[in-house]
């Protein structure tokens, strides 16, 4: 079996993820799994409450639960970790002061991970602020490959195939050749220039006017357009989206080209090295991926990128003590 | 694409439910659906939140999603109906309270659908009490076929192999031949007379005392159980069970010789005519199924079976004048 450890794993997100990994979404319908869960020392009760749930189902691939609030227990031995949990965003709170909040939270679990988990660990990190709860965590690690450490745009490039397959009408399937670059925050940038429906250019199904001027602001802002209308912030998608990452990491992306993932900068297209990045990612074989290099980008896309470099640089800096 | 009308689809369970209808687990990997969303009027908005997260899941198979507080719309052609909201209990209230609270809804949903959805319409009630609530839709039926109207007992049915795969420790595709009969309430009666671990009878591995003593009333109060740990009902577990329920019905019960469904009976073993009982079930072809019959139930079973039996025709009884 494969052990796949979640923090947060009571949580929202947990709870939409923990049933389809359980029922072999994720790693494929013949590979059992062993689902290990960390929670807050208060949840733990809640946790144990939905491993009996996940008992209750009765899923063949599932080889067991664990529940634990000790991290080093909760990471032992896993092969794929997801980092769902982190402090969330309360009234007033800067982007700044969230980041410094989860600061320690995402040293600690860096350093048990590394010391715990499978030497070839696999690591997504969902929990906000992703990109720099990732770099954090990464600087921790000895053992296990920076590369191995990365975060989650999946979302926002399923967001951004949505809103294109919305608009024309079409499946989601239809839709291929999207990127997200860089951080997972509104600097983000949605990149349909080799966007494709049913094999053509977007452009040749879909108005320019919506595509230049509504099309990016809905992606970016995708995730308060669901807090305004659930009266709760995205739990299923994201869940899905943390699926999909591990997913096609593991298993390939199908007939798409690559996916947008959120990896260690080695510095292509000029992004600083070691900034956890959102690059287009290619998937060579089983845990194995690449970034796509070489795309001839625009100039507003490369206008757009200085802005969520800036971000991220600024990010670091500010937890430059941490690393 | 099928058709999936789902109601409270924007509570708990259908919020466990809906994105794994979407991603193809319920009707298989190549089968395109659409959803059709009841809701509340008061519920409406956070439905088209769930709407507008099924669409940022950029799932291929989903054709579409439609929201609606008018269940005329909702039911339109659906191929499938899952009855998942219903009144909840409220603190105080007597299960024959429940069954009258209920009974209008059912009353209101069952003409709609009988106008309404496809004439070959599966129907599936998970809303509680399920059995009566079915009865009393069903009641209401002129167009679709009696048959078609089923209650969800499946949950019960995955419990008592969870129960029996963890007591073993084995995986639960190991387990076999476990069946529920009657009303899914705590007179259900789970019956391992015929269960198997690993091809050989449970009495062969597990202990008959606790077989004997405490299986039963595991399975039999489990809901409960969840509550007290997790401090809300099943929701994930019950959304799994009722997509276990359609995908069998549909794609048949792969290894296993049947499952448990709750459906109108025709008399055998007793059980009186009309009855949403809940009897182990063969899938002899896509949306066919057969109640096995011919089985040797052991006295003891037989005894509890005259409780459960009991139990719904005074349910039938309490709502005879709504049927």
């Amino acid at each position: 079996p494969i052990r796949v450890a979640v923090t947060g794993a009571a949580g929202q997100i947990g709870y939409s993820l923990l049933f389809r990994i359980a029922s072999g979404e994720m790693l494929g319908p013949d590979q059992p799994v062993i689902i290990q869960g960390l929670e807050l020392p208060m949840a733990l009760g809640a946790l144990e409450g939905v491993a009996m749930e996940l008992t209750d189902c009765g899923f063949p691939l599932l080889h067991g639960i664990e529940t634990s609030s000790n991290p080093d227990e909760a990471f032992g031995d896993a092969d794929v970790v997801m980092l769902v949990g982190s402090k969330p965003r309360g009234p007033g709170m800067l982007r700044s002061d969230l980041i410094r909040e989860n600061g320690p939270i995402f040293i600690g679990q860096g350093k048990s991970i590394d010391a715990n988990a499978a030497a070839d660990a696999k690591i997504i990190v969902v929990g906000n602020p992703c990109n720099t709860n990732c770099l954090i965590a990464a600087a921790q690690a000895k053992r296990i490959p920076k590369a191995n450490w990365t975060a989650m745009t999946r979302l926002d490039h399923n967001r951004a195939i949505g809103q294109l397959a919305q608009k024309a009408g079409v499946g989601a399937g239809d839709i291929d050749g999207v990127t997200i670059w860089g951080n997972h925050s509104p600097t983000m940038v949605p990149d349909i220039d080799r966007a494709t429906i049913g094999g053509k250019p977007v452009a040749d199904t879909l108005d320019a006017a919506w595509l230049a001027d509504e099309f990016d602001g809905t992606v970016r802002t995708r995730g308060k357009a669901i807090i305004n209308a659930r009266g709760k912030s995205s739990a299923a998608s994201a869940a899905n989206a943390a699926l999909d990452h591990i997913h096609d990491w593991f298993l390939g992306t199908g007939d798409s080209p690559y996916v947008s993932m959120a990896v260690p900068s080695k510095g292509d297209y000029g992004i600083p090295e070691g900034l956890i990045f959102s690059f287009p990612c290619r998937i060579t074989a089983p845990w194995q991926y690449e970034i796509v290099t070489g795309l001839d980008l625009s100039d507003s896309v490369r206008d757009k990128m200085q802005g969520t470099i800036d971000e991220l640089v600024g990010e670091r800096e500010s937890v430059s003590d941490l690393l």
